[in-house]
């Protein structure tokens, strides 16, 4: 058994000598934008969300599997994974500092899943009694089943959440002998049954797993699980082609499904080097990226069947579910600690200051499933959801953040986000060096303002790698007040150095607001264009630009906007004010389409709007949104 | 019983006195366009539909319910819609002229439905035997049931036409009994069901049957639908406000639902007066054509539940049911004939050229469920469809398409589309005159060219009242090449006086290329422009433009296109040549957005373009296809 207390993916080292991320109770933030979002989520969220898991019946399914009479399963069959997500987001939320209440509710879910266990090493509280003899029953290569296998990924995360953060064996052998099931169970052999999960996250599990436990078995149980797959995300009835996963050149069907599995791919990757699966990373990532994802970072635009589109597909009602993002933040996680190359952290930084924190209410009790980039006022958060999914995967990735914050590897720490706080870091051996303690105190106000000071708590020789983000211009960045030439957007500046304690690293990314357009054969965006300040995209609501719906604004050329720090709006941020058009569309009154040629120049009146961040909309009355608006 | 082989909707008379639609088989058309079609879908659409009936399940499903035992109910629980569109489109397919077998097969499926109806009145084979109890059961005012009244509605309409066009009253029989039995069954008294359909449907079939027979209580049977119902269409689980029907100000869910609906209410108007339905009526047609219509007449964008979106939501990639486009046709049929305002017959003909068509092959055996306006290359047309309501919908509008061409009222004629042909037609006696028959002969070669010459073939006097699409400009038209002072596009232009055998009107309606935008709150729409020329959208297909993807072709101030009518093209359509801009977008490599500061003026490369009908697009090879490009 190794590594307590750490949210790690990887161990093997590439490009640096095995990064990994930090502990997640190595990182203490102190900000004014995360910290109070994070203690939100432990006094509020959750709360709630247990409260929710007790009225759906999430917690009676497990005390009828350990025998308690009178009770009738509710819930999706994959109802279990509501529980287990909502026990890791516990368990790491409990790394901010003591909660009696939560670390009962804990322990009270240690011993319903202990008792819910089957004599055989079986776990799932859907097929119990009389639907036992359903037991792997649908499993087959095309991933058409019953959510076993992901409901034991999202137990086995748990588990080693419990044990990474407490030391307690209790879940880890729940898991082991769960995983010692499935490892006879299924698999390629004789007598075994052929099959995957539709929903792919066992893997993941499986992995992290074999990492605490050295049993290697369970990556070969995760390794099956991608070469007997046909097919990438098959949920909801919609055809995709049925390839060998290492096939694919794009992403396809549902989103969550096609991330969890890349995240899966990047874990047993990490442990086998195999050059087929580090290449479909590559591919598909970028093709993510470059094709496939919206300015949020949310990505799956179809209502249909929760899915990728085709290249450039990015309508404003936008699917972009919450648990997507959150999947494509675990996965750019894993990419990050093998290769900790800085458009991994972009992405993630990206997605957590948009498409996720979108998911969520100020007050931390209602969610979006669904995040789309422009409204008319229908869509509104929920306080849960029938697939109930998002919730608590936001309470977990909220719990996790701070171990997002640095990567640690031999001689190197690097820092990934910004946000004020204080590094309790251990950088490990290699061969060349010995494991060494690093402290760092970050001070800033980001993303509000892009000055980032980071005050050195230990001496000693090593590096601190500071992430450049791609989106910054004119960056400048001194120790001590001695400026460093050239340091290069995008990457990460690794300082080197004998370091004193109580040298200061200034860094500051400038903060203009950007107008950002898209790719042109994005054809629901051509002519469009939307505002960027920071990682924050902004948006425009109804309630601050009343005299105009803001699906009406066009931004001109000599529109300038400016920040403005406004604390009473919205829990406190920076809007961005400015002068755009306001069309009078009166003159197309009764018609909704007409000859070009009758089509003057609009009359543009100027205007002062106002925009705030995309994160916070619908926290007031209902009003239309808009994202992207018009230019000209 | 009354008015044998008419395709009518009413007799009531409004603005214009009763106009009603021709009979089917009073007109024949000769021309280009129709009549191959029309011929089509009588040797080959409708066979191949018949071998989907047999093999589907759907005709053994009668004869299972006729007592033929060793047979099981396959398909949907509405399965039974396909065989009663299937009958009504052989039915009025004949009027054309014979077809021994598919005369034989009417006999047959007609000696089906007769042994099909159980002792009681009911019919529906999905709920006999074991199933019986079943009956009416999930009837409730928000409409979450079997379609039991959508499947009977379907039978009265196909009953009645089998009346019309044959005298026979073998279905009238089964249909009345049927009724009586609905009648009975459901209604707002007490020991009666209380409820609606989700799908609506059964009012039209009602207020038909009360109009043949004269039977008060179908009439009323159809009116306590509209009063009972709470909900315009829902279906696949999507959630609406479940208002009255009455308070409605927009079309919500469902698409096909809401027009089907909207078709009922029209015909329980006619025979009502009620101020409130045709205030509704009037409201909700305005809605659709001003805020929801795609530029093809498609409705419906929502792929997630086949709904109706947000005002402008429009998206390329258009869900457009084809069976929505139908529906949309009925009702604008159904306000027709009740107002005769060309604008009615305007979306009919818009319909019928593109959202319509574009839903079968050229070949007749294939079709579309969804017509998108933009794609990829992979949305291609099927043979059949699990839920298979669209072909037949589309076998019964091709055969009931001449009855559309002209309405007839007491001492006028209108032309409401244009092709050659002859008419053979009957005007009714009001009392101010008897009835009279008038005979035209259409000579044009519409809709590739403008140019319309009528002859009349009966003298005395009377009105014929040609359509002047809303879309014309500078329309020219003659008696006798006499030209007649100021023709008001988007009307109907009466021309009243004593008709000579021989005279000849000619109508000329030039047809330049139009460049059409939409509201600019259609925001995936904005800065995009779409080809027209006469009723016919057009789009840009990669197989005529192999140089560069259809995708990144840009229409400049400049570009001009010209018609060329090219005969090996498509089974011979005017193609629309010009020049356009296409733009190299390889500075993009590899980014999906950037400040827009970054892009300057985009290159273009001046090329020759080529554009066709969008119903004709996906008849070659898969590629993709656009109907809006870029302006710029």
């Amino acid at each position: 058994m190794t590594k307590p207390d750490a949210l790690i993916f990887d161990t093997r080292g590439g490009a640096f000598p095995s990064p990994q991320l930090a502990p997640v109770s190595a990182v203490q933030l102190t900000d004014a934008f995360w910290a109070p979002r994070l203690e939100t989520n432990r006094v509020r969220t959750l709360p709630t969300q247990y409260l929710q898991l007790e009225e759906t019946g999430c917690l009676d399914n497990f005390r009828r599997a350990a025998g308690q009479e009178g009770l009738k399963f509710r819930g999706w069959v994959f109802a279990d994974t509501d529980l287990y997500k909502w026990l890791e987001a516990a368990i790491w939320a409990l790394a901010s500092g003591p909660l009696p209440e939560l670390e009962a509710r804990i322990e009270s879910a240690v011993a319903l899943i202990e008792g819910a266990q089957d004599t055989d090493g079986y776990l799932n509280t859907a097929f119990m009694f009389d639907r036992a003899p359903e037991r792997w029953a649908t499993i087959n290569t095309e991933g058409n089943n019953h959510h076993e296998l992901y409901s034991a990924g999202h137990f086995f995360q748990a588990a080693v959440a419990h044990y990474r953060a407490t030391g307690s064996e209790r879940l880890i052998a729940v898991a082991k002998r769960l995983a010692d099931h499935i490892a006879v169970a299924i698999g390629p052999g004789e007598g075994q049954k052929h099959g995957v999960d539709a929903h792919p996250e066992v893997e993941m599990g499986l992995v992290e797993l074999f990492r605490i436990t050295g049993e290697r078995r369970y990556l070969e149980s995760a390794r099956y699980q991608l070469d007997a797959r046909r097919g990438m995300g098959r949920i909801n009835g919609a055809e995709y082609p049925f390839l060998p996963i290492r096939e694919y050149d794009r992403l396809v069907g549902h989103a969550v499904c096609a991330v969890y599995l890349m995240a899966g791919v990047a874990d047993v990757y990490a442990e086998t080097d195999e050059p087929a699966l580090g290449a479909l990373l590559e591919r598909l990532w970028a093709n993510m990226t470059q094709a496939l994802m919206y300015i949020t970072g949310g990505i799956g635009p179809r209502w249909d069947n929760e899915a990728f589109g085709a290249d450039y597909e990015l309508p404003d009602r936008a699917y972009a579910e919450t648990c997507a993002t959150v999947g494509s933040i675990m996965w750019s996680a894993r990419m990050l600690v093998q290769e900790q190359d800085a458009k991994y952290a972009d992405l993630i930084e990206l997605s957590l200051y948009n498409g996720f924190l979108s998911g969520i209410s100020l007050d931390g009790q209602s969610y979006y499933y669904q995040n789309v980039l422009g409204d008319d006022g229908t869509q509104r958060r929920q306080a849960w959801f029938g697939c109930a999914c998002c919730p608590p995967n936001m309470a977990r990735l909220f719990a996790q953040l701070p171990g997002y914050f640095y990567s640690v590897a031999p001689g190197c720490v690097f820092v990934n986000l910004y946000a004020s706080g204080e590094a309790h870091l251990t950088l490990p051996a290699d061969e060349t060096q010995e494991a060494r303690e690093v402290q760092l105190i970050q001070e800033t106000n980001y993303p509000w303002d892009g000055r980032i000071q980071i005050t050195v708590q230990s001496e000693g020789k090593f590096s601190i790698a500071l992430r450049l983000p791609a989106w910054a211009r004119d960056v400048s960045l001194s120790i001590n007040d001695e400026a460093l030439p050239n340091p290069v957007a995008g990457d990460y500046a690794r300082l080197t150095g004998e370091w004193k304690i109580g040298d200061v690293i200034v860094l500051d990314l400038p903060m203009p607001v950007r107008q950002i357009v898209a790719h042109p054969r994005a054809t629901s965006l051509f002519g469009r264009v939307a505002l960027m300040r920071g990682p924050l995209v902004y948006c425009f609501e109804q309630e601050d630009n009343p005299f105009v719906d803001v699906r009406d604004i066009r931004i001109t050329p000599t529109s300038k906007f400016t920040p403005e720090l406004d604390q009473g709006l919205l829990g406190g941020v920076v809007a961005l004010r400015g002068d755009a058009g306001v069309v009078n569309e009166k003159d197309w009154a009764g018609a909704l389409y007409r000859e070009a040629s009758e089509s003057g120049e609009a009359e543009l009146e100027a205007r002062a709007v106002t925009a705030i961040p995309y994160y916070a909309w619908a926290n007031r009355g209902a009003g239309a949104m808009a994202v992207w608006v018009k230019r000209g």
